[in-house]
């Protein structure tokens, strides 16, 4: 019987509980914590944990694998809360929208004898907490990987596995070079939808424009219904990147702006078809492919946990790394 | 045997004529053209029309309804070419994003023998054209309908029997205020998220953004996938209302880059539960009510190309143009 510790069960938590409870990677005891206990009982009884815990040192003990799926501000009292009481040899994962703090306080606060592999599961919906859990939640989406440099191979393979048996699609990157990109594809979309949101609803023809909205308003507007708890974690810990991706957003805004201003027709009709264009492309072929960016081989969790498998992601760790580590040399994104 | 006639066979006209032929309404004939002869074709394959028109003129010969869905920048010349072969009495409604324009050409060129009724579905998805043409597409979400003060009550009510047939929900605006509104709740989206989209994709970071991209990327970019031409119609036939809400909107993000800048906590959580506690609010209690959008009742098309049903839209209709009438003359929205 391997035991999992799950610590926050909101949405992410709950979602990744209920994963590892679908599964069929066999004898998984799921033992999982939040902030209330209203919260834990309620994951019960959803079949989301097999054991109620009453605090996060409690969760944890006797736990393989311990993922940390708390808001990333509380993060760090989370790690000093487990440290004492991780059992030797577990392997540590978050699910944080940000990875460099996170990362840092793991080295800071982390025992030896553990091993901390950061994670970001990027995957959402409108509706938030437990009640929201949904099992699918993050097939097909991107699972990021943060592997220190330090980090061994088989707690790396330990949490690849984990997101395969979420269905999700791993992928490493560097913590800081994470957050850079999630800044530009996921925090500032949070920023726009939100003020999109914030502009329409504090107008006085608010009456008027919610008549009209449909799908294009509320899609555009989805983002601007997750947790303000944790858009507020992600503006304070990627504050730079946020506003250096705001500000290049703002000048691409003005640049139509001018087109619009103007309109020159042939200026107007290429503003739009560029995008058009390339989304397609994006939509059909998928991501542009550079080398480094391989498909993963499937490991499966179970194996992981037992240790039983010896793959060669920790080559392909460290040559993503050596690229990335070039890329940082070069030019900001 | 009833004849209505759609003139562009797009999404949107390709749509409609799926919903008519897919309707009870009885004994209909679909007659469609578009500007290439492949599309017309493929119109009639996939059920959409039953006849296959050469051209706008041809098209419109005793049809009781035409139905305009061409690109905006072209009805003013489908208006001119259609006027002289329009019958006795018949109504003519069209489907542009912005209705100022359209509504001052009717005017001027449709014969005072034929009845004009401007209207606005407010549908759209990521695919284009008679191929991704779904009877479906209106169901639940608005159309409005923008008569003039001397539109008669029978034709009125003929464009109300197309919307509800379709599954749409009918409401009436004046043409300018429609436009207004539209700026603010579809035409800024629009330019967002193209410009969202062109940001991430025009970065050299792009390889690596597009493999992080997830959901909140996608629906937050899914209009910039929209047609061009459209796109292009929009910004020069709305191009000062847009311009107004670009910018409200722009100050709008530069508050936001002001309060994450500062990183004060307090100010960040504001700044995102106010937009998620309202979005929330909207999406469960719908838009607030005022007391001259009330719902309307239900007729049929087929009651309404037959003159048989006398209803009460007339009076509901001048009512609510003499209240837009009254918010036009206090301060814009």
């Amino acid at each position: 019987m391997e035991r999992i510790a799950i610590i926050g069960l909101g949405l992410i938590g709950g979602s990744i509980g209920l994963a590892l409870k679908q599964s069929d990677v066999g004898d998984l005891q799921v033992a999982g914590t939040a902030r209330t206990r209203g919260t834990v009982q309620r994951a019960k009884k959803l079949g989301v944990i097999d054991i109620e815990a009453g605090s996060a040192a409690e969760a944890v003990k006797d736990a393989r694998l311990v993922i940390v799926a708390s808001p990333i501000i509380a993060m760090r009292a989370v790690f000093e809360e487990i440290a004492p009481a991780l059992a030797e040899g577990a392997v540590v994962t978050d699910v944080a929208s940000t990875k460099g703090d996170v990362s840092r306080w793991a080295k800071e606060l982390l025992p030896a004898t553990a091993h901390f592999v950061g994670g970001h599961p990027m995957a959402g919906k409108e509706a938030q907490g437990i009640d929201a859990a949904d099992a699918d939640l993050f097939r097909d989406k991107p699972w990021v990987i943060t592997p220190s440099v330090d980090a061994s191979e088989s707690a790396v393979n330990t949490v690849v596995g984990l997101a395969q048996l979420a269905g999700a699609v791993p992928m490493f990157m560097d913590p800081d070079e994470h957050d850079s990109y999630a800044a530009a594809i996921s925090h500032l979309p949070l920023l726009l939808s939100t003020a999109l949101f914030s502009v329409a609803q504090g107008s006085a023809a608010w009456p008027e424009l919610a008549q009209l909205a449909s799908s294009g308003f509320r899609d555009t507007t989805r983002l601007a219904s997750g947790s303000p708890e944790m858009a507020h974690d992600i503006m304070i810990s990627n504050r730079d990147n946020v506003l250096h991706w705001l500000d290049r957003f703002i000048a691409e805004l003005s640049r139509y702006r001018e087109i619009v201003a103007t309109g020159e027709s042939e200026a107007v009709i290429e503003a739009f078809a560029r995008p058009q264009i390339e989304r397609e492309n994006f939509l059909v072929n998928g991501p542009p492919r550079r080398d480094e960016r391989e498909p993963m081989e499937k490991v499966s969790l179970s194996d992981m946990l037992l240790g039983s498998k010896i793959s060669g992601f920790m080559n392909k760790q460290q040559e993503i790394l050596k690229a990335a580590e070039a890329r940082a040399n070069g030019k900001r994104p």
